[in-house]
């Protein structure tokens, strides 16, 4: 890039277990509407589509995710370069890997790392430090965002700003990053003015790639490759395999930010959190008078400072004090502000278990548009198929299920057998076990399906795929 | 009645708001299997079935329960004459007119007059104590089952037994029955040897109904003409509504009870809880090391002493102590065992607000079977239904919907029009709108199938009944 404009990269890897059961595996924390009416990943871009002063974000995603990113950079109309991991390497190999496509657009490229799942309240102040970061970044520097800290928390790394850079206003020389200390030393850290470490900084493409060269050669030679030989797929960027799977799964804090002389820090008062629990979405939520936060259909009798959402079940407390409830349609939990990290550990031992519940969430996304089990039971299964409009699924056949099709709402064109024919709200297709078939969504509007599988084996793994639009 | 056997009386008209979600007014808690494999209401009934001893029960009940309780005394195989109640006139009134329907069978017959939704643990303490009661009873006592009390609770009335009754050995007169106490005057109750009083007691039908006759005449007098007056429907007897709707509305211990020179007392130390809240069911229910008690799909992680009961949904407790959670498939309550008798005015903010969680269950019981609503949307909703063995749905037609139904187990009968046809598993029909239609299962095991209801109104009362099994 031969401009000054500053290349967006979005780390979209986290698995947001502290938020289950709104967060699952298969659909986390960054995809969700945990703090408006957008996602957190939609908020994370919009922020740093002002063309004037950024270029194309790079989105670095899970390749189980890319439908998703997808969809809701569609949704806010923005276009990105979406590029998938072929496997969880952490955060430095992403950003490796993102800095050398960004330094392909040009030698003189800046980036910024964002989280894709943070919350920055006030837009306007976090794009004032980007500005006041740039110079010391186009200098060579790399410029983390510190947030002041609110109380000693040990969730947190914290980094020390010691001398003012002169060339940089409002930029200081950073002389440590110092990880999650304990409570004590949290508030000496406090005290001796370290901020919290944000995540989110600013530097040269370049830089990033020369200090992970000297700190971190294992990630380094594997990223550029996996950069340099990545092929483009439909709407994604795949980031090499092969290259990319030889790299050290380390996080950039421990790559670099802890061993660079580079390393310098702004100010970040720009209400940031990394929503890295319930207890944070409590923070940030609106209150009731008697400290409430409740979302969705719920209710709250003589209760105080909790946090109640619900994205079905009616959901209430009665008589509790700092209860964090979170109710989806398939799981419950229950805990304290104070206790809420402990999810954590209740996702391990659900998975443990084999508990479907654990990672997966009810609704599944395809790139066509998305599915809900609705009941089940022996030798059937009823779905809630949405397909979007234009867009339509394989053309497959099962050997051990017949299906039912009954249209709910909008227009389909279902072919069986290579015969076309359309299907009209409240009429209803059979598809006999073995036929070949397609549902596709000719319209404007969204298509709603109720499908009623029948057969012995019902698993997702039944589909023969004979011809899809989105090479699975 | 010449012999000498007990007339269990049953009385199943509470409604159990305590226990919500679990318990609802369309689905009270004496129809739950809130302890063990049964419902309260079967376990009270198969606890008197001894017919040596017993003979065929009378159970009162709301009109609109007498389903549910036909049902649940086939599924044990008991005979019982399944009296009406025309109206809500508490619990004075319906044991009026079971005495009398007693009385009808015998001069000298003999009630025991039990709550539908309470626990015993030890039956055979329990039926010992009914031969103790049994020959103080004949001799024209009303002999109440007094449970030592274990807390100063003010959830129960008390009563004071006194001296000892010469003719009856084990049973004591009662001095008083004193309501709900305060705590320091239950714990002086407690230190002159008062006992709980269970509400459940024995006498001669005559007497009960002469004590009526002098302490309540507004009610002796209509609810022996609705007795006298009740007309066999099908499977129920119904008590005459004209004379029913005259009586007053009081509970017995108010009307008789406290007010009766016959009172006797007799211990009743058979593990009785009237099972009022979630916290006696924590009480009653095994515990794992921690003191949790858990049923269904639950987890508990870092919790103490908490009851978590989940009917569908994954449902955990992090860091909980003294917790109470149940979840349904449509809502979810969280207290703790001290606050949960705040449930009764959260169900009562909820019907103020008329959320329809609040008194109804997603599974609605038919005398033909069940159906349970697993989708809905703008112009459609889902059902699955369960047609019992030879039961078969009204004749009937719509004018706002058209249906479609897919077999998934068991066979169908279906008429469309006055045509019949068989559907099998895996086969389906579309019923138009406007078409008189039949479902039945003619088979030997439960038929279900998916129904998908599309249309402009799709509330339960477009229903226009052509004909009808049960005569509704």
């Amino acid at each position: 890039m031969s401009e000054n404009r500053i290349i967006p990269v979005v780390l979209c890897g986290g698995s947001g277990s502290r938020l289950w059961p709104a967060s699952r595996e298969s659909y986390p924390k960054q995809f969700l509407a945990l703090a408006g009416d957008r996602t957190l990943l939609q908020d994370t871009v919009l922020r740093v589509t002002d063309p004037a002063r950024f270029g194309r974000p790079i989105i670095v995603a899970n390749a189980e995710h890319r439908f998703i990113v997808a969809e809701q950079m569609a949704q806010i109309g923005v276009q990105a370069t979406i590029a998938l991991e072929p496997a969880r390497k952490d955060s430095a190999a992403a950003i490796g890997a993102a800095a050398r496509l960004a330094e392909l657009q040009g030698h003189d490229a800046t980036i910024l790392v964002l989280a894709s799942d943070h919350v920055i309240l006030d837009t306007e102040a976090f794009l004032e430090a980007v500005g006041t970061g740039a110079p010391a970044a186009q200098a060579g520097r790399i410029v983390t965002f510190g947030a002041p800290p609110t109380e000693p928390t040990s969730r947190y790394g914290y980094i020390r700003p010691v001398a003012a850079l002169d060339a940089a206003p409002g930029v200081r020389a950073v002389a440590a990053f110092e990880e999650k200390p304990d409570r004590a030393r949290a508030e000496a850290l406090i005290d001796e003015g370290c901020l919290w470490n944000s995540g989110n900084f600013l530097c040269l493409a370049r830089t990033l790639l020369s200090e992970l060269d000297r700190h971190a050669p294992a990630i380094a030679g594997p990223a550029r490759v996996a950069a340099d030989k990545a092929a483009q797929d439909l709407d994604f960027l795949r980031l090499d395999a092969a290259a990319f799977g030889l790299a050290d799964a380390k996080s950039i804090d421990f790559a670099v930010m802890e061993r660079t002389a580079f390393a310098a820090g702004t100010p970040a008062a720009f209400g940031w959190s990394d929503v890295g629990g319930w207890a944070a979405l409590w923070e940030i939520a609106p209150h009731d008078r008697a400290g409430n936060a409740l979302v969705g259909p719920t209710a709250a009798i003589d209760s105080v400072n909790c946090y109640v959402r619900s994205e079905k079940p009616m959901t209430a407390v009665v008589g509790m004090t700092d209860a964090v409830v979170v109710a989806t349609q398939d799981a419950v939990v229950v805990t304290t502000r104070d206790r809420a990290d402990g999810i954590k550990t209740l996702v391990a031992e659900l998975t443990r278990r084999g508990e479907p519940t654990a990672l997966r969430s009810v609704l599944s996304h395809r790139p066509w548009g998305s599915y809900q089990i609705i009941d089940d039971g022996p030798r059937f299964q009823v779905k809630r198929i949405t397909v979007k409009p234009k867009r339509r699924l394989s053309l497959q056949r099962h050997i051990h299920r017949a299906e039912h099709w009954i249209v709910v709402r909008g227009a389909a064109q279902v072919t069986l057998d290579g015969v076309d024919r359309m299907l009209h709200e409240n009429e209803s297709v059979y598809v006999p076990i073995g036929v070949s078939h397609r549902l596709s969504n000719p319209g404007v509007i969204p298509l709603e399906i109720i499908e009623v599988q029948t057969g012995s084996y019902l698993g997702e793994d039944d589909i023969i795929r004979l011809e899809d639009d989105y090479r699975r």
